[in-house]
Protein backbone atom coordinates (compact mmCIF):
# COMPACT_ATOMS: atom_id res chain seq x y z
CA UNK A 1 0.00 0.00 0.00
CA UNK A 2 0.57 3.62 -0.67
CA UNK A 3 1.25 5.76 2.41
CA UNK A 4 -0.91 8.14 3.45
CA UNK A 5 -0.73 11.30 4.60
CA UNK A 6 -3.02 12.95 7.28
CA UNK A 7 -3.00 16.57 6.40
CA UNK A 8 -3.38 20.05 6.82
CA UNK A 9 -1.62 23.10 5.03
CA UNK A 10 1.45 24.49 6.41
CA UNK A 11 0.63 21.96 9.54
CA UNK A 12 3.17 19.95 10.90
CA UNK A 13 2.23 17.56 8.37
CA UNK A 14 5.26 19.68 6.33
CA UNK A 15 7.99 17.99 7.74
CA UNK A 16 6.17 14.57 6.78
CA UNK A 17 5.74 15.54 2.91
CA UNK A 18 9.04 17.00 2.74
CA UNK A 19 10.62 13.60 4.28
CA UNK A 20 8.72 11.49 1.53
CA UNK A 21 9.25 14.03 -1.18
CA UNK A 22 13.09 13.65 -0.11
CA UNK A 23 12.74 9.62 0.18
CA UNK A 24 11.08 9.46 -3.16
CA UNK A 25 8.47 7.18 -1.59
CA UNK A 26 5.07 7.43 -3.27
CA UNK A 27 2.02 8.50 -1.08
CA UNK A 28 -1.19 10.32 -1.02
CA UNK A 29 -2.72 12.94 0.98
CA UNK A 30 -5.70 12.98 2.99
CA UNK A 31 -7.07 16.55 4.14
CA UNK A 32 -7.67 17.38 7.91
CA UNK A 33 -10.22 19.77 7.67
CA UNK A 34 -9.42 21.90 10.78
CA UNK A 35 -11.65 24.81 10.18
CA UNK A 36 -14.34 21.87 10.66
CA UNK A 37 -12.15 20.61 13.61
CA UNK A 38 -12.16 17.13 11.46
CA UNK A 39 -8.81 16.47 13.67
CA UNK A 40 -11.02 15.76 16.70
CA UNK A 41 -13.61 13.75 15.13
CA UNK A 42 -14.46 10.09 16.49
CA UNK A 43 -12.72 8.78 12.53
CA UNK A 44 -9.49 10.62 13.43
CA UNK A 45 -9.12 9.73 16.79
CA UNK A 46 -9.26 6.14 15.15
CA UNK A 47 -6.27 6.47 13.44
CA UNK A 48 -4.63 9.54 16.18
CA UNK A 49 -6.06 9.12 19.65
CA UNK A 50 -3.79 12.03 20.58
CA UNK A 51 -6.39 13.82 17.69
CA UNK A 52 -3.09 15.88 16.62
CA UNK A 53 -1.84 16.42 12.41
CA UNK A 54 0.04 14.63 11.41
CA UNK A 55 -0.73 11.06 11.08
CA UNK A 56 1.16 8.31 8.18
CA UNK A 57 -1.14 5.41 7.27
CA UNK A 58 1.63 2.68 6.86
CA UNK A 59 1.45 -1.18 6.41
CA UNK A 60 2.14 -1.24 10.13
CA UNK A 61 -0.81 0.64 11.20
CA UNK A 62 -0.92 4.69 11.44
CA UNK A 63 1.89 6.44 13.28
CA UNK A 64 1.69 10.08 14.89
CA UNK A 65 4.11 12.53 16.32
CA UNK A 66 5.99 14.31 13.84
CA UNK A 67 9.57 13.41 14.73
CA UNK A 68 8.29 9.46 15.12
CA UNK A 69 7.31 9.46 11.86
CA UNK A 70 10.02 10.97 10.23
CA UNK A 71 12.64 8.52 12.34
CA UNK A 72 10.41 5.45 11.67
CA UNK A 73 10.46 6.60 7.57
CA UNK A 74 14.22 6.81 7.63
CA UNK A 75 14.88 3.66 9.34
CA UNK A 76 12.85 1.92 7.26
CA UNK A 77 13.79 3.26 4.07
CA UNK A 78 17.74 3.50 5.19
CA UNK A 79 17.93 7.07 4.53
CA UNK A 80 17.83 10.39 5.75
CA UNK A 81 18.97 9.62 9.44
CA UNK A 82 22.29 7.69 10.87
CA UNK A 83 21.96 3.71 10.35
CA UNK A 84 21.77 2.65 14.35
CA UNK A 85 25.49 1.52 14.41
CA UNK A 86 26.98 4.79 12.76
CA UNK A 87 28.46 6.92 15.17
CA UNK A 88 26.50 10.44 14.28
CA UNK A 89 23.22 8.26 15.08
CA UNK A 90 23.23 9.95 18.86
CA UNK A 91 23.99 13.45 17.29
CA UNK A 92 20.43 12.61 14.73
CA UNK A 93 18.49 10.98 18.02
CA UNK A 94 19.08 14.16 20.92
CA UNK A 95 18.76 16.67 18.60
CA UNK A 96 15.27 15.32 17.36
CA UNK A 97 14.15 14.92 20.41
CA UNK A 98 15.09 18.10 21.52
CA UNK A 99 13.65 20.01 18.63
CA UNK A 100 10.38 18.22 19.23
CA UNK A 101 9.73 18.57 22.98
CA UNK A 102 11.89 22.17 23.10
CA UNK A 103 11.36 23.78 20.15
CA UNK A 104 8.27 22.07 18.38
CA UNK A 105 6.92 21.89 22.00
CA UNK A 106 7.32 25.59 22.50
CA UNK A 107 6.54 27.64 19.51
CA UNK A 108 3.12 25.25 20.12
CA UNK A 109 2.62 27.39 23.64
CA UNK A 110 2.93 30.35 21.54
CA UNK A 111 0.00 29.46 19.14
CA UNK A 112 -2.03 27.78 21.15
CA UNK A 113 -1.24 29.54 24.89
CA UNK A 114 -4.82 28.58 26.06
CA UNK A 115 -4.25 25.21 25.47
CA UNK A 116 -1.71 24.82 28.45
CA UNK A 117 -2.78 28.29 30.40
CA UNK A 118 -6.46 28.28 30.40
CA UNK A 119 -8.58 31.32 29.48
CA UNK A 120 -7.29 34.07 30.85
CA UNK A 121 -5.84 36.61 28.66
CA UNK A 122 -3.36 38.00 31.52
CA UNK A 123 -1.75 34.57 31.76
CA UNK A 124 -1.63 33.50 27.79
CA UNK A 125 0.39 36.62 27.32
CA UNK A 126 2.89 35.88 30.08
CA UNK A 127 3.09 32.32 28.46
CA UNK A 128 3.27 33.72 25.30
CA UNK A 129 6.23 36.24 26.17
CA UNK A 130 8.40 33.81 28.15
CA UNK A 131 8.11 31.23 25.96
CA UNK A 132 9.20 33.80 23.25
CA UNK A 133 12.09 34.78 25.22
CA UNK A 134 13.83 31.14 25.84
CA UNK A 135 13.10 30.32 22.23
CA UNK A 136 15.70 31.99 20.33
CA UNK A 137 18.24 30.41 22.94
CA UNK A 138 17.01 26.77 22.17
CA UNK A 139 17.11 27.67 18.20
CA UNK A 140 20.83 29.02 18.92
CA UNK A 141 21.72 25.69 20.42
CA UNK A 142 20.26 23.82 17.30
CA UNK A 143 22.22 26.74 15.07
CA UNK A 144 25.45 25.59 16.91
CA UNK A 145 25.04 22.22 16.40
CA UNK A 146 24.13 22.55 12.30
CA UNK A 147 27.30 24.61 12.18
CA UNK A 148 29.73 21.60 13.37
CA UNK A 149 28.22 19.58 10.22
CA UNK A 150 30.27 18.58 7.26
CA UNK A 151 28.10 20.49 4.73
CA UNK A 152 25.16 23.12 4.76
CA UNK A 153 22.89 20.25 6.29
CA UNK A 154 22.10 18.38 9.34
CA UNK A 155 22.84 15.30 7.10
CA UNK A 156 25.87 17.04 5.18
CA UNK A 157 24.92 17.70 2.04
CA UNK A 158 21.68 16.93 1.48
CA UNK A 159 18.76 17.06 4.17
CA UNK A 160 18.43 14.78 6.40
CA UNK A 161 14.90 14.19 8.65
CA UNK A 162 16.54 16.96 11.20
CA UNK A 163 16.32 19.25 7.92
CA UNK A 164 13.02 18.25 7.07
CA UNK A 165 11.64 19.08 11.19
CA UNK A 166 14.09 22.21 11.52
CA UNK A 167 12.92 24.32 8.02
CA UNK A 168 9.19 24.15 8.99
CA UNK A 169 9.85 25.09 12.15
CA UNK A 170 11.99 27.69 11.42
CA UNK A 171 8.69 29.28 8.94
CA UNK A 172 6.41 29.33 11.81
CA UNK A 173 8.85 30.89 13.55
CA UNK A 174 8.56 34.28 11.39
CA UNK A 175 4.98 33.68 10.57
CA UNK A 176 2.53 32.63 13.85
CA UNK A 177 1.20 33.76 15.37
CA UNK A 178 0.84 36.94 12.93
CA UNK A 179 1.93 40.18 13.97
CA UNK A 180 3.92 38.37 17.11
CA UNK A 181 6.70 37.33 15.92
CA UNK A 182 9.54 40.15 16.41
CA UNK A 183 10.96 37.74 18.68
CA UNK A 184 12.27 35.69 15.76
CA UNK A 185 16.17 36.93 14.16
CA UNK A 186 16.57 34.12 11.22
CA UNK A 187 19.66 36.32 10.36
CA UNK A 188 20.94 35.45 14.04
CA UNK A 189 20.98 31.63 12.90
CA UNK A 190 23.45 31.25 10.14
CA UNK A 191 24.50 27.83 9.82
CA UNK A 192 20.19 27.33 9.81
CA UNK A 193 19.31 30.13 7.72
CA UNK A 194 21.85 28.93 5.22
CA UNK A 195 20.47 25.70 5.43
CA UNK A 196 16.81 27.11 4.81
CA UNK A 197 18.07 28.96 1.88
CA UNK A 198 19.29 25.86 -0.08
CA UNK A 199 16.81 23.24 1.06
CA UNK A 200 13.56 26.04 0.10
CA UNK A 201 15.67 25.66 -3.87
CA UNK A 202 15.22 21.68 -3.27
CA UNK A 203 12.68 19.71 -5.54
CA UNK A 204 10.83 18.47 -2.49
CA UNK A 205 10.21 21.95 -1.09
CA UNK A 206 9.15 22.95 -4.57
CA UNK A 207 6.51 20.00 -4.40
CA UNK A 208 5.22 21.37 -1.24
CA UNK A 209 5.44 24.85 -2.19
CA UNK A 210 3.05 23.88 -4.49
CA UNK A 211 0.79 21.64 -2.69
CA UNK A 212 -0.03 23.35 0.37
CA UNK A 213 0.66 27.14 -1.31
CA UNK A 214 3.43 28.25 0.60
CA UNK A 215 4.79 31.35 -1.61
CA UNK A 216 8.12 31.19 -3.29
CA UNK A 217 10.50 31.70 -0.14
CA UNK A 218 8.85 29.19 2.39
CA UNK A 219 11.78 28.77 4.86
CA UNK A 220 13.49 32.26 4.75
CA UNK A 221 11.05 34.86 3.81
CA UNK A 222 7.53 32.89 4.64
CA UNK A 223 4.34 34.36 3.78
CA UNK A 224 0.52 33.08 5.11
CA UNK A 225 -0.28 30.28 3.19
CA UNK A 226 -2.46 30.39 0.35
CA UNK A 227 -3.22 26.51 -0.13
CA UNK A 228 -5.45 24.65 -2.98
CA UNK A 229 -7.43 22.83 -0.64
CA UNK A 230 -8.51 22.95 3.51
CA UNK A 231 -6.87 25.79 5.77
CA UNK A 232 -3.58 26.30 8.14
CA UNK A 233 -6.00 27.31 11.59
CA UNK B 1 34.48 2.09 27.81
CA UNK B 2 31.74 1.80 30.32
CA UNK B 3 28.90 4.33 30.06
CA UNK B 4 28.97 7.35 32.25
CA UNK B 5 25.35 8.34 33.54
CA UNK B 6 25.19 11.72 34.77
CA UNK B 7 22.38 12.12 36.96
CA UNK B 8 20.94 13.31 40.11
CA UNK B 9 18.50 11.62 42.45
CA UNK B 10 14.95 10.89 41.15
CA UNK B 11 15.91 13.47 38.17
CA UNK B 12 15.39 11.96 34.58
CA UNK B 13 18.61 10.36 35.06
CA UNK B 14 16.38 7.61 36.93
CA UNK B 15 14.41 6.43 33.53
CA UNK B 16 18.15 5.81 32.20
CA UNK B 17 19.37 3.89 35.14
CA UNK B 18 16.38 1.80 34.74
CA UNK B 19 17.78 1.07 31.33
CA UNK B 20 21.04 0.32 31.97
CA UNK B 21 20.05 -1.98 34.93
CA UNK B 22 17.15 -3.46 32.87
CA UNK B 23 20.15 -4.41 29.84
CA UNK B 24 22.46 -5.44 32.46
CA UNK B 25 25.55 -3.22 31.15
CA UNK B 26 28.13 -1.21 32.97
CA UNK B 27 28.21 2.04 34.07
CA UNK B 28 29.50 4.29 36.36
CA UNK B 29 27.69 7.43 37.45
CA UNK B 30 28.58 11.00 38.38
CA UNK B 31 26.65 12.64 40.19
CA UNK B 32 25.17 16.46 39.01
CA UNK B 33 25.67 18.79 42.47
CA UNK B 34 21.59 20.49 41.91
CA UNK B 35 21.55 22.25 44.89
CA UNK B 36 24.99 23.99 43.35
CA UNK B 37 23.16 24.48 39.51
CA UNK B 38 26.73 22.32 38.39
CA UNK B 39 23.60 21.56 35.32
CA UNK B 40 24.48 24.79 34.03
CA UNK B 41 28.24 25.21 34.93
CA UNK B 42 30.62 25.12 31.42
CA UNK B 43 31.90 21.52 32.36
CA UNK B 44 28.15 20.17 32.52
CA UNK B 45 27.32 22.39 29.26
CA UNK B 46 30.24 21.25 27.09
CA UNK B 47 28.67 17.66 27.41
CA UNK B 48 24.86 18.94 27.18
CA UNK B 49 24.43 22.54 26.19
CA UNK B 50 20.85 22.71 26.59
CA UNK B 51 21.88 22.08 30.46
CA UNK B 52 19.71 19.33 31.56
CA UNK B 53 19.95 16.49 33.71
CA UNK B 54 20.63 13.40 32.44
CA UNK B 55 23.54 12.97 29.86
CA UNK B 56 25.31 9.88 29.14
CA UNK B 57 29.05 9.65 27.77
CA UNK B 58 29.34 7.12 25.51
CA UNK B 59 32.48 5.91 23.28
CA UNK B 60 29.83 7.87 20.03
CA UNK B 61 30.19 10.89 22.72
CA UNK B 62 27.81 12.23 25.26
CA UNK B 63 23.94 11.87 24.09
CA UNK B 64 21.28 13.87 26.13
CA UNK B 65 17.77 14.28 25.83
CA UNK B 66 16.03 11.48 28.06
CA UNK B 67 14.39 9.52 25.53
CA UNK B 68 17.07 9.79 22.91
CA UNK B 69 19.40 7.88 25.72
CA UNK B 70 16.50 5.15 25.99
CA UNK B 71 16.43 4.51 22.34
CA UNK B 72 20.03 4.44 21.42
CA UNK B 73 20.16 2.39 24.06
CA UNK B 74 18.25 -0.14 23.10
CA UNK B 75 19.12 -0.09 19.38
CA UNK B 76 22.96 -0.11 20.10
CA UNK B 77 22.45 -3.76 22.39
CA UNK B 78 19.38 -4.97 20.32
CA UNK B 79 16.56 -5.07 23.44
CA UNK B 80 14.00 -3.58 25.62
CA UNK B 81 12.79 -1.68 21.96
CA UNK B 82 11.34 -3.35 18.41
CA UNK B 83 13.77 -3.79 15.51
CA UNK B 84 13.50 -1.18 12.83
CA UNK B 85 12.03 -4.29 10.47
CA UNK B 86 9.62 -5.07 13.70
CA UNK B 87 5.61 -4.62 12.75
CA UNK B 88 5.62 -2.86 16.72
CA UNK B 89 8.71 -0.31 15.96
CA UNK B 90 5.98 2.23 14.76
CA UNK B 91 3.64 1.83 18.43
CA UNK B 92 6.95 2.15 20.15
CA UNK B 93 7.96 5.17 18.81
CA UNK B 94 4.77 7.43 18.55
CA UNK B 95 4.23 6.44 22.09
CA UNK B 96 8.23 7.59 22.96
CA UNK B 97 7.63 10.79 21.53
CA UNK B 98 4.38 11.29 22.76
CA UNK B 99 5.31 10.60 26.53
CA UNK B 100 8.64 13.15 25.89
CA UNK B 101 7.00 15.96 24.47
CA UNK B 102 3.41 15.89 26.05
CA UNK B 103 3.32 13.76 29.27
CA UNK B 104 7.43 14.80 30.76
CA UNK B 105 7.11 18.05 28.73
CA UNK B 106 3.98 18.84 30.62
CA UNK B 107 4.90 17.43 33.97
CA UNK B 108 7.76 19.67 33.86
CA UNK B 109 5.54 22.95 33.58
CA UNK B 110 3.89 21.89 36.86
CA UNK B 111 7.63 21.52 38.48
CA UNK B 112 8.87 24.47 37.27
CA UNK B 113 5.97 27.28 35.89
CA UNK B 114 8.11 29.95 35.86
CA UNK B 115 10.66 28.70 32.91
CA UNK B 116 7.35 28.99 30.94
CA UNK B 117 5.15 31.82 32.52
CA UNK B 118 7.54 33.94 33.73
CA UNK B 119 8.07 35.13 37.56
CA UNK B 120 4.41 36.31 38.19
CA UNK B 121 2.61 34.25 40.29
CA UNK B 122 -0.79 34.02 39.03
CA UNK B 123 0.46 33.38 35.81
CA UNK B 124 2.31 30.31 37.04
CA UNK B 125 -0.61 29.09 38.93
CA UNK B 126 -2.66 29.49 35.88
CA UNK B 127 -0.28 27.39 34.21
CA UNK B 128 -0.20 24.85 36.55
CA UNK B 129 -4.06 24.23 37.05
CA UNK B 130 -4.42 23.61 33.14
CA UNK B 131 -1.38 21.70 32.42
CA UNK B 132 -2.78 19.59 35.06
CA UNK B 133 -5.78 19.50 34.20
CA UNK B 134 -5.01 18.18 31.07
CA UNK B 135 -2.34 15.56 31.99
CA UNK B 136 -4.63 13.07 33.37
CA UNK B 137 -6.64 12.63 30.05
CA UNK B 138 -2.87 12.55 28.67
CA UNK B 139 -1.77 10.11 31.02
CA UNK B 140 -5.05 8.29 29.80
CA UNK B 141 -4.47 8.07 26.59
CA UNK B 142 -0.70 6.04 27.51
CA UNK B 143 -3.00 3.42 29.35
CA UNK B 144 -5.36 2.73 27.13
CA UNK B 145 -2.25 1.96 24.55
CA UNK B 146 -0.62 -0.36 27.41
CA UNK B 147 -3.92 -2.09 27.80
CA UNK B 148 -3.58 -3.61 24.18
CA UNK B 149 -0.12 -4.83 24.76
CA UNK B 150 0.17 -9.14 25.05
CA UNK B 151 2.35 -8.67 28.81
CA UNK B 152 1.42 -6.28 31.80
CA UNK B 153 4.42 -4.00 30.23
CA UNK B 154 4.52 -1.52 26.81
CA UNK B 155 7.73 -4.52 26.19
CA UNK B 156 5.26 -7.37 26.96
CA UNK B 157 6.50 -9.43 29.40
CA UNK B 158 9.41 -7.84 30.59
CA UNK B 159 9.89 -4.12 30.33
CA UNK B 160 11.41 -2.01 27.61
CA UNK B 161 12.72 1.82 27.53
CA UNK B 162 9.08 3.17 27.30
CA UNK B 163 8.08 1.34 30.80
CA UNK B 164 11.76 2.57 31.83
CA UNK B 165 10.59 6.14 31.02
CA UNK B 166 6.47 5.98 31.90
CA UNK B 167 7.74 4.24 35.60
CA UNK B 168 9.03 7.57 36.82
CA UNK B 169 7.02 9.59 35.23
CA UNK B 170 4.27 7.78 37.30
CA UNK B 171 6.38 8.51 40.53
CA UNK B 172 6.36 12.22 39.91
CA UNK B 173 2.96 12.50 39.07
CA UNK B 174 2.22 11.81 42.83
CA UNK B 175 5.17 13.57 44.40
CA UNK B 176 6.11 16.87 42.65
CA UNK B 177 4.96 19.15 43.40
CA UNK B 178 4.90 18.48 47.02
CA UNK B 179 0.85 19.39 47.91
CA UNK B 180 -0.26 19.81 44.36
CA UNK B 181 -0.76 16.87 43.02
CA UNK B 182 -4.60 16.11 43.70
CA UNK B 183 -5.09 16.12 40.19
CA UNK B 184 -3.64 12.29 39.65
CA UNK B 185 -5.13 9.44 40.42
CA UNK B 186 -3.20 5.95 39.24
CA UNK B 187 -5.80 4.17 40.57
CA UNK B 188 -7.90 5.52 37.43
CA UNK B 189 -4.91 4.34 35.45
CA UNK B 190 -4.97 0.57 35.74
CA UNK B 191 -3.01 -1.46 33.09
CA UNK B 192 -0.17 1.62 33.97
CA UNK B 193 -0.78 0.85 37.67
CA UNK B 194 -0.67 -3.14 37.25
CA UNK B 195 2.70 -2.07 35.56
CA UNK B 196 4.15 0.08 37.97
CA UNK B 197 3.38 -2.48 40.02
CA UNK B 198 4.92 -5.30 38.90
CA UNK B 199 7.93 -2.85 37.78
CA UNK B 200 9.28 -1.48 41.29
CA UNK B 201 9.51 -5.59 42.31
CA UNK B 202 12.07 -5.80 39.76
CA UNK B 203 15.96 -6.03 40.60
CA UNK B 204 16.77 -2.91 38.72
CA UNK B 205 14.15 -1.27 40.47
CA UNK B 206 15.61 -2.18 43.44
CA UNK B 207 19.12 -1.46 42.44
CA UNK B 208 17.42 2.40 41.89
CA UNK B 209 15.44 2.34 44.67
CA UNK B 210 19.53 2.29 46.67
CA UNK B 211 21.47 3.81 44.37
CA UNK B 212 19.14 7.01 44.89
CA UNK B 213 16.87 6.68 48.15
CA UNK B 214 13.30 6.06 46.19
CA UNK B 215 11.90 3.97 49.16
CA UNK B 216 9.90 0.78 49.13
CA UNK B 217 7.14 1.52 46.33
CA UNK B 218 8.97 3.89 44.23
CA UNK B 219 6.24 3.86 41.63
CA UNK B 220 2.97 3.11 42.89
CA UNK B 221 2.91 4.89 46.44
CA UNK B 222 6.51 7.19 46.13
CA UNK B 223 7.54 9.12 48.84
CA UNK B 224 10.07 12.25 49.07
CA UNK B 225 13.53 10.87 48.35
CA UNK B 226 16.21 10.42 50.73
CA UNK B 227 19.14 9.76 48.68
CA UNK B 228 22.73 8.32 50.12
CA UNK B 229 24.05 11.84 47.72
CA UNK B 230 23.17 14.71 46.45
CA UNK B 231 19.38 16.06 46.00
CA UNK B 232 16.19 16.25 43.41
CA UNK B 233 15.63 19.89 43.04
Amino acid sequence: MDYVLHYAPDNASLAVRLTLEELGLPYRTRLVDRAGHAQASDAYRALNPAAKIPTLETPDGPIFETAAILLWLADRHGAMAPAITAPARAGLLKWLFFTSNTVHAGLRMTFYPNRYAGDGAEAQSALRRHVQSTLMSEWALLDAALATRQGPYFGGGAPNILDCYAAPLLRWSALYPAGQTDWFRLADLPALARMAQLFEQRPSAQAAIKAEGLGPHPFTAPEPPTPPEGSAL
